[in-house]
This record gives C-alpha cells, structure tokens and sequence, in this order.
C-alpha cells in the first residue's frame, strides 16, 4: 500500500488528510486533521499578517510531524485564494518552505476549480449542471456538460471576505442582503457565459454549503447519516436562509447543525448562494461532500486527469476490498442476477437507470456485512450500505440498495424499513420484490462463493420461465436450493421457473 | 486460508458449518445449512426406519455437494443421540459411507459433552457451573470447575423423546407435566456426583434453550440483538414455561420469537429444563449460543482439546483480522490507556475483572467501523461492538464496551445511548468516564498508527499526572494532540496533566 499526505490550505481552513492506497485500484482515508486558520483575514493592504503567517507555519508543521510519524513521505499540499492573492506570496511560500520543507502547489483559480470538477465527477453519478464552490475568499463556478468542463471562472468573494467587507455581524439587514446580491450579480454577470446557462442544476461544494445541509437535516430530522448527494429544492434553501438571516450571532449559535466555527460567516455564504440560485434560476440544489482534496486523491489514486466513466464501479470495487470480501462470488451475484432481470423484462438495460445501478450494488454487496455477523448478515449489510457512503448513487438509490438485499423472502419491505416507504413509488416497490428474489436465486447459484456456474441462459417455453445453467462440476445442490424460491418466484412473476444444467 | 466443513447428525437437525481459517489465529464462518430431519423418532424397537435413513442421505448429499462446490475437502461429520442408539447404526454409516463418501463419527456420550464444553470454555468468560445441553435425544449436563470438566454425564432423553413418550401435543396437563418432572429427577438421581453440585449457574446449550432466550428477549424488546451469553433469572424462565405450557399447540405458533420447527417440541424441552433448574437450585441460566459445532471448530482451528485461557483475546485478534484492521495500531492504544488507567487508579488490575475486559476490548476496538466511514467511526465502531458476538464478554460489558468508544469527549453517555443507561450502576458510569477519555488520549499518542511511542511512564510530581513517553521520533505532534484533552482530563481526574517525552 502506498501512502499519500494531501494538504489543503484553504482560507477557511487548513486540512491534512492521509490515505492509503493502491494505484488505480483502492483507497482508504486513515487520518484526517483540519485546523481554523482564517488566512483569508488578510490585512486591507492584502497582506498575510505575521500573525497569520506564523499560526499558518505552527499548523503546517503539526501537519508535517503527523506526517512523519505516520511513514507518509509523499506530501501534496495546495493553497487556494488566500495565498493566491496574497503580495507576500512568495515569502509565505519560502517561509513554509523553510519551516516545514512543505513545497505548497498555489493553484490557479481553474486549477481549483479542476479539482473540485475532478472530486465532485468522481463521487457523483451527475453529467450536467453548475457547480459552485464557495470558499472562504474565493468561490469556484464550473459549467459541466456532458461529465466534461464547458467553461469555468473562480471569482473573488468567499464567506469570510463577504462578511468582513460587508460587515456582517448580527442579523442581516435589508440593505445588506441587498448589496451583496448585487455585487453577486455584478460577480456573475462579468464572466460572459454564465447567462447561457438554462435553469441547471446546481452541485454545492465547500465547507460552508455542506453546513446549510447539515442544517436541513436536522431540521427535517432526516432518514440518512449522509451529506454527499443530499438534496434540497430552492424552497429549502431559502428557508434556511431566513432562518438564519433573521437571527443574532448569539441566536445562531442555537441553530442545530450549525458548526461553531462558521456561526460568522454561514449568513455571507448563504446570502452569495441565493442569489447564485437566483441568477441561474436553478430548481435543485445538489449538495457534494466531496470537492478539491477528493479531486486531489483521485487524481493520484487514478494516475488521470480525467473522470472516471463510472464511480459507482469504482465506489463498490472499493468497499469489497476494505472490507475483505470475494470479489470474484460479488461479480458472480451480478452476472447471474442481472442475466436473469434483463431477460425477464425484456431489456438490455433499464429506461431508466437507476434501475442499473441498484441491481449493481445490491448485487455486489449482498452480503457486505458477513463479517458482523454471519446469521444476521443481510440486516448488516443493509446497515453498511445506508452508511458507508457509496459513490455514484443518489440517496433514493442507496435506500432501495439496501431494502433490496433485507427485503423479507417474498419481496416485503421489512416492518424496520417502513419510515422509507413513503421515498418509494409503485415502481420501485414492484422492482424491488423482483430484484430481491432474483438475488436470493443468484446467490444460491453462486451458494458455493466458487464460481461453479460458468453462463446462464433463460427461456420462456410451455409456460414456464427455463434457466439453464452451464457448470462443468455436478452443482445439483445448487439448483436446488435455488429451486426453493420457486413459490416467491412463481407469485411475483406470474410465472413458473424451472432450473436445469445443461 | 484453510477451509474445513463440520456436520452436524443431530436427533433434530442435520447442520453444516463451512469455516475458513488460519491455524491458531482466525476464522470465519463462511456457510451455514440447516435441515429439519428428525432422525430422533425412532420406531419403538430403536431402528432408524427406511424413510428416516433416505432423508439423512438425501440431506447428507446435498451437504455433500456444497462442500465439493465449496472446494472444502475437509469434512468433519458427527452423530450424537439418535445414531448412538440406533440399532442399525452399523448399517446407517456403511449406506451414507458408500452413497456420499462422509465418515461419520459417532460420538459417545462424553465426547458430546466434552465438545459442548469446548465450545462453551472457548466463547464465554466462565469458570464454574453447570453446563445442559438439551437435544433432541439426548442430554449432557457436565459439571465445570475452574474451567475443567469435573464430571460430565449424558442422560437418554431429549426435547423430542419426551414429548414422544409423553404424547404431548395441545397444553400441557398437570399429570404430564407432574410424570416428565418424576422422570428428570429420576434420571438426575440416578448420576451420583450430581447431589454434591450447590446452586451452580446453569450454562444452557442447545436449539431449544436458544429459543427460550429469544422468546424471553421479543418479550422484553431487549435491547441488544445477541443470543450468546444472554442471562435469565429461573423466574423468568417459569414465566416461559407458563406461557407456553398453557397453550394449545395453534396457539403456540404465536408466541413471538418460538422457532417454527420446535412448536411441537418447545414444551418438552422446557418442562425438563424446568424440573432440572428446580433440582439444582440455580438462579440463574446463562444461554449459550455456542456448543458442540463450535467445540469442533475450535477444536480444528486451534488444533487442541483444551480451551483457550482467554476466549476474549482470541475474538478480539479474530474480529481485527477479519475485517482488515491494524494489529499493532490497536494493540499500542491498548498498552498506553492500561498503561495510565492503572497508574491512575494505583492498581495492577481491576478488583473488578469486567473492567480489565471493556479496557482491553474498548482500546482493540477503537477503531473497528473505520472502513464504514473515517468521519462517523466512534459511533460505527460502536455498532460493530454491539452486533458482533465478542466472546468472553458479557452483554453488559459489550455494552458498556461500545459506550467507551462512542462517549462524548467528556465522557458523557451520548443522549442515544440512553436506553442502556438503566444498565449501568454509578461505578461503571464512573469508569466509562475515566476510560473514554484516556482512550482518546492514547489514540492521539499513536495518532500516526505507527508505535512511535515505545514505553510510557507515569508519575504524580507538584501536583501535576506526569506521563513521559519515550520514542526515537520526534513526537511533538503526538503529545500536543493529547494535550488538547487537559482540561477534560483535568475536570474527571481532579489533577493537571503534563505529557514529556523523555
């Protein structure tokens, strides 16, 4: 396993983050330290402080030692707006340089905007939108079309640059919201293709549109414990935005879900992403977890520039391999069930994709929490997948992920799953009872975990639906006990099913 | 990795355990197969009948064949009760030899008793007691001293030749119940060493006193979704038996949690407990999920006939190494919290041995939800703990086990884990504080997971905890993030800590 140390030194905040990996294949993140550094609380000359300077070096060799205690010698660091902009730059630089041997990487403003494409391209399933990544003094806008960059701009306002040059402090006044939206605007409308852009979606990056997440779901008392793919509706963001607006710095302090280290400056970011919503008349708000550190982890891991076609391959090949399961018997659970699904419906693949991707994943973690416990292995894994963070799927996609592989026998959602009925519509539920029983019969297929069915080929004939299965070992047990679901089957399908090696 | 498959001939049901594992290190349960055969209704001369002998063949073969497609070459085949007293046991082995080449070993009543024992030494913290293992046909009582078999007996009857031989079918009459309590005793009677046993604690093993617990925890909603080491005051089991001895045979199909396939059974089994608790006088029933499948496979993957000295250790290794966990990381957390809790609390080990348990399993275990997510890792490292069947630990202290790991940073009991707090008693809630935080604390002393520190040593000096850690790095990283947890230290300790490297 190889190690990498990636700094990220934001004008909000400075973060370390150490993962393990190997090339092209997996990773894991094994530490992660984040620091408040504000650098971006420059002086009105636009100078780093002494002061900042030295608590920027002091944070950088706590990064360094860690770094070095944990045998990391391969260190990325890069620095964003605040050190961008700064005139002291190359003093700061020579300064870390000779403190900490840190060589800081200053990315361009596309550069960063890059990263934060590359992170967000590889952890979503998204083809098209607006993505925006406000920062702390810099707020990053990537126009995607088609998974590739159209165009991309990093303009110079942040959440802590808005909330000091507009003094905000307690709550937002009429006239403040009303200049800031229109130096926004004004923002907005310097950079000549933004007005092209019809009503996108828009994909949320950063710390501080993360916590307006965070917020809603605590507010919503929302099902998942997950913040990359959460999404919310203009309504929404606009009602957190009144809910905090209209409160003290003190009264803020008492909003659930909002970090203590952005109670200053979430009204300055909120305000900037209204009115960014306002301008594009966008509908959706799509929240990322991941941004720029994630671009800079895939970007080693992968060995590319470029994004992978498929996250939730990658997302799933990952989770296999941390958590010491069989990869080829997970591959196997999936040919077999989606032979099966495909013939049954007739297609090649789903209209709609979603369909696809959950086949995929239930497929291929069917039995992820086998390591929990062995008799209870299809609640665990259900409890791993609603957790672990899965790449490439939205959050109706995990759920349905989940309920699939802990669905009871006949296809029933489980008294345990009822909270998640009401994300569910008629179709999923009928394609839910479908794809938990053809789990069921590919995992007795593949019972063994070694292989022994080497191709699958269906048929309607006399009415019944005929699986012949090609093996070169005698796999009577296997038939059979897949032959067991044949009731469940019969009633879902409207069809019998009769299983033979050929 | 080595697999090997143990079979199971019970009285009441054939089973099929496939492992995988290393030689005296780890293993895993890889398949489980279990069908209903009853080969304990023997005709009254005492010959398996024709159609009993098919349906073990039929059964065996299919074992058979998962094993084969499974690539276990290994086989380890069984026969308790119904086999032992066969009358055309030579027969029944020589057929199932030559229809599917598996060697069966008949045990003799000693040698079942002594694997239940096995089974139960290796996977519950447990010296003394009385050990029962209620089969279908069959039932071994060993008396244990200090974890050594002092005297072990098989008696001939079980939950299904009771309930034969008393014709029990609807509820239970007070002449039924009255002639099966005659005729325990009377067996009981009849084994000499059996008076001299003072109020042991029953340690119950067996399908039947398994469904007792899970009927006693769907009673209560327990909160904890383990059936090993679950403990019932004899109360609490003549509840049961109440319950279902006053039910016909419909209505015990209702009974929340009573296994379909011992609906028949079930009252048999309990009368017998019952009558053998009330002989003993015990107080109270530790059920034991474990039992004669387990004291084969410990006896395979340890390769020895005498248990482990400490079941905690091996589960602990075996949960690290099953789901890709750092050894050395956990074991250095587990040196530095012991190191300093014993300082603290002046003691070499806790009066109390439970203690020295949730320290030991608490430090190894720290991280163990780290691959589900870094971010929420205390609380699914909690999740873990409490689903994962940790031997040698009882259900108090795996709960109290994860609290250690998931506590507030002041040691709190976190608002979710309120359900558990009726659990605990003030010196416990005392020690969770103390643990949790010297926990975190060692964690940020191998923050860098790499045993950087290499002794640790402690001292009271001016009114101040002194710890100087010694390393050949430069571990300034390490102390300050260990520091940063003083005050917390400070308010639980009642002392200032300084943390040096010498």
């Amino acid at each position: 396993m190889k190690k990498t140390a990636f700094i990220d030194i934001g004008s909000n905040s400075f973060t370390l983050v150490i993962c393990e990996y190997e090339e092209e294949t997996n990773y894991r993140i094994i530490d992660v330290l984040k620091k408040s550094v504000r650098l971006g609380d420059m002086n009105k000359k636009g100078f780093l402080s002494d002061e900042k300077i030295s608590l920027a070096i002091e944070t950088l060799k706590m990064f360094k030692n860690l770094c070095v205690g944990s045998e990391v010698n391969d260190i990325k660091a890069v620095a964003t707006e605040a050190v961008r902009k700064a005139k002291n730059q190359e003093e700061f630089l020579l300064e870390v340089k000779k403190e900490t041997d840190i060589e800081i990487t200053v990315l361009t403003g596309e550069m960063e905007a890059f990263y934060d494409y590359l992170g967000v391209m590889n952890t979503m399933d998204a083809k098209d939108g607006i993505l925006m990544d406000i920062g702390g003094s810099s707020t990053e806008i990537v126009y995607i079309k088609n998974k590739k960059i159209k165009e991309s701009v990093s303009l110079p306002f942040g959440a802590i640059t808005i909330t000091r040059d507009f003094d905000l402090k307690d709550k937002l006044t009429k006239k403040q919201e009303e200049d800031i939206t229109e130096y926004v605007i004004k923002q907005l409308n310097s950079v000549k293709w933004m007005k092209s852009v019809k009503e996108p979606i828009l994909i949320g990056v950063g710390g501080s549109i993360r916590n307006i997440g965070k917020i809603h779901r605590k507010r919503v008392n929302y099902m998942l414990n997950l913040e990359h793919n959460y999404k919310l509706g203009n309504e929404q963001v606009f009602e957190i935005f009144d809910l905090v607006k209209s409160k003290t710095f003190l009264q803020r302090k008492n909003v659930r879900g909002l970090s203590e280290s952005r109670v200053d400056i979430i009204v300055g970011a909120l305000t900037a992403v209204v009115a960014t919503m306002k301008y594009f008349k966008t509908k959706d708000m799509l929240i990322s977890g991941k941004g720029l550190r994630d671009g800079l982890i895939y970007e080693r891991v992968l060995g590319s520039k470029i994004p992978m076609n498929n996250p939730l391959n990658f997302s799933i090949n990952n989770i296999l391999i941390n958590n010491n399961l069989k990869i080829n018997h997970a591959n196997q659970i999936y040919q077999i069930t989606k032979a099966l699904y495909y013939f049954l419906e007739d297609i090649s693949e789903f209209e709609d994709e979603k369909y696809d991707r959950i086949l995929k994943s239930a497929a291929f973690l069917h039995d992820c929490g086998i390591n929990i416990n062995y008799d209870k292995r299809k609640a665990h894994s259900a409890y791993l997948i609603l957790n672990i963070d899965i790449n490439g799927m939205n959050h109706n996609e995990i759920i349905q992920t989940a309920l699939a592989i802990d669905a009871e026998e006949n296809g029933d959602i489980k008294k345990k799953y009822f909270k998640y009925k009401k994300m569910l519509d008629k179709k999923d539920i009928e394609n839910l009872k479908k794809l938990s029983i053809l789990l069921r019969i590919a995992e007795s297929l593949d019972r063994s975990a070694t292989q022994s069915v080497k191709a699958v080929s269906c048929e309607i004939l006399d009415d019944k639906f005929k699986v012949g299965v090609q093996s070169d070992r005698n796999i009577d047990f296997e038939i059979k006990d897949a032959m067991n679901y044949n009731d469940i089957f019969a009633s879902i399908f409207k069809i019998e099913m009769e299983i033979y090696k050929i």
